[in-house]
């Protein structure tokens, strides 16, 4: 990446959409593709494309197209997602969670689910995949014994509130919030959050728009 | 909404944050925000805020700050949220279209699950909620004796595939994509995508950032 060059939240956004993208072309054995065909496919102008990914110098020779591999491998290290392995505990074994600690494509990006905690007796002990779900009453006790990156917020807004202390003693590192809360966290605690109304209501209006 | 004034993706996609906070203070019963308040409250700057809101006319006026109730009227009104009930089917009855189905914060924004389909026989017969599970294969026959404007999408991949055609050549207005397919419609048909692995990626990165 250029050094000292701050890269916009729109970029970072765009750049896992590129990550799947790349590895379609690569599973399909396309090895090198123009910023004009790319472009097409994703519904983006090349001009964009090339804008993008000259904030991290580049990948591209000048009438060669891209090399597919290599910036699947360049993208996937500026995500942090090569050789290192991010470890996660879910939080809520709900539907959302269940979901979330089923979904094997995490894996494949070098994901992995420590532990599932929730707060239901009826499901405390019985297993998502190879993980047992624990009463999150042990939070604590296993935060401080175990080195856990990324927590994923699946439980309701109530219960989150009542372990965020906890959450953010520990040494994890990111949160990954579905809940509805606006949650504040210390700074070098890095949060995403996923709002899926968020997206329903975007597409009511872009439903409302089409009608005009 | 200004007439012919074009609005920016980045500021739609911010239209529904604003409201989830507008109905959290409105909940708090607070009346009237300025922009400056309000920024600090969504951790974005006030004159983002009047620059966002000018886009649709306004809402406030300088020096009294914004109605808050106004605001969330108007803001629905845009999202296509006020008088009319979207109505919805879920295709794929696995734990992320259980979760979608369950979560009863989309029938308070007036989004209405009329159906759910999977082709799993040991769960078609089912309820989720009110709303029974029904086999894919009625799907073209309700579609076609039923008005129902978005679709959502949390099947695998592949039998996403097997009843698109008869999606598209049905009335519905909008497609809520929770696959991982990048999927092509024709341009009547609106298009959300929630990809939560991107959500994820745009963490590692996050992570990989606050660590240097």
């Amino acid at each position: 990446m250029k050094e000292g060059k701050k890269v916009s939240d729109a970029v970072i956004k765009r750049l896992p959409r590129y990550l799947r993208y790349l590895d379609d072309l690569h599973e399909e054995g396309i090895e090198r593709i123009s910023s004009g065909e790319l472009g097409k496919l994703m519904g983006i102008t090349a001009s964009q494309i090339r804008q993008d990914l000259n904030c991290f110098g580049g990948f591209g020779q000048q009438g060669y197209g891209y090399n597919v591999n290599n910036m699947r491998e360049e993208i996937s290290t500026i995500l942090g997602l090569n050789n290192t392995e991010l470890s996660l505990i879910v939080l809520g074994a709900g539907h959302l969670g269940t979901a979330i600690a089923n979904y094997t494509n995490f894996e494949k990006r070098g994901f992995k689910i420590k532990a599932i905690f929730d707060i239901n007796p009826e499901i405390i002990g019985k297993k998502i995949k190879d993980v047992e779900i624990s009463d999150v009453k042990y939070l604590e006790e296993f935060l401080s014994s175990n080195k856990i990156d990324i927590v994923v917020f699946t439980m309701p807004a109530v219960a989150i509130k009542s372990v965020l202390d906890i959450i953010v003693k520990s040494d994890i590192k990111g949160i990954w919030n579905f809940s509805y809360l606006n949650l504040k966290v210390p700074e070098h605690i890095a949060m995403e959050n996923v709002h899926m109304s968020d997206s329903l209501m975007s597409l009511s209006y872009k439903i409302t728009q089409n009608k005009k």
